[in-house]
């Protein structure tokens, strides 16, 4: 029942692509990752996935289409949908995620920065 | 799939403690409200609920203290713990909110500004 400061809580985090935890709610968590350059396609196959962008420009690449979410925007990623976040020109993007506990890092795929566990912080 | 502005959504929002459904991730839903004053004292039973200050101070009054949560901060409240948001000075404070479908919104009592039904936008 603590105010947390997300800044502050980013200040914390040095990698990209590592998402740390911050808080839970019921099943769900609260995550906070740094993003930079292209991530891995994959998808939940069970579980909705949240982004909030706190700063920078998202890349939200489907197979089909890419959305593009900026600061102050979230978008869901419905389950079983295929997805590979991305962002351009080198820049580093401040993204906080709400999903069940549940939900693996990289979904049906395993890639060298597949994260099996989310530091709390 | 598409990006949600948050501050366009609350450009549709004029009524103050009235949270309006923006989005849903599994079984939570992702809810904008303006606060402005003092609601109601109360407690949910089986629900977390997570709220992010996006603008303003919001104070969080618990019965042995009060939690200020400034813009860029987030709270959760654990189920069962009784609270009464509150603004100062008249201010009137945009929060985001994330909690299951099932949380009652003045868990249990009733007030005058219960709301049973979260339009849609």
């Amino acid at each position: 029942m603590i105010a947390i400061n997300l800044m502050e809580k980013y200040s914390l985090i040095s990698e990209t692509w590592h998402p740390h935890q911050i808080a839970r709610v019921d099943d769900m968590h609260v995550l906070l990752a740094r993003l930079k350059g292209e991530f891995v396609w994959h998808a939940h196959e069970e579980e909705d996935e949240l982004f909030q962008v706190l700063q920078g420009t998202l890349y939200m690449q489907f197979r089909d289409r890419t959305e593009v979410v900026r600061e102050g925007e979230i978008i869901v990623v419905p389950r079983g949908i295929e997805h590979c976040p991305a962002t351009k020109d080198g820049e580093e993007v401040l993204v906080m995620l709400f999903e069940k506990q549940s939900t693996a890092h990289t979904g049906n795929v395993l890639d060298a920065r597949t994260q099996t566990e989310y530091p709390k912080i």
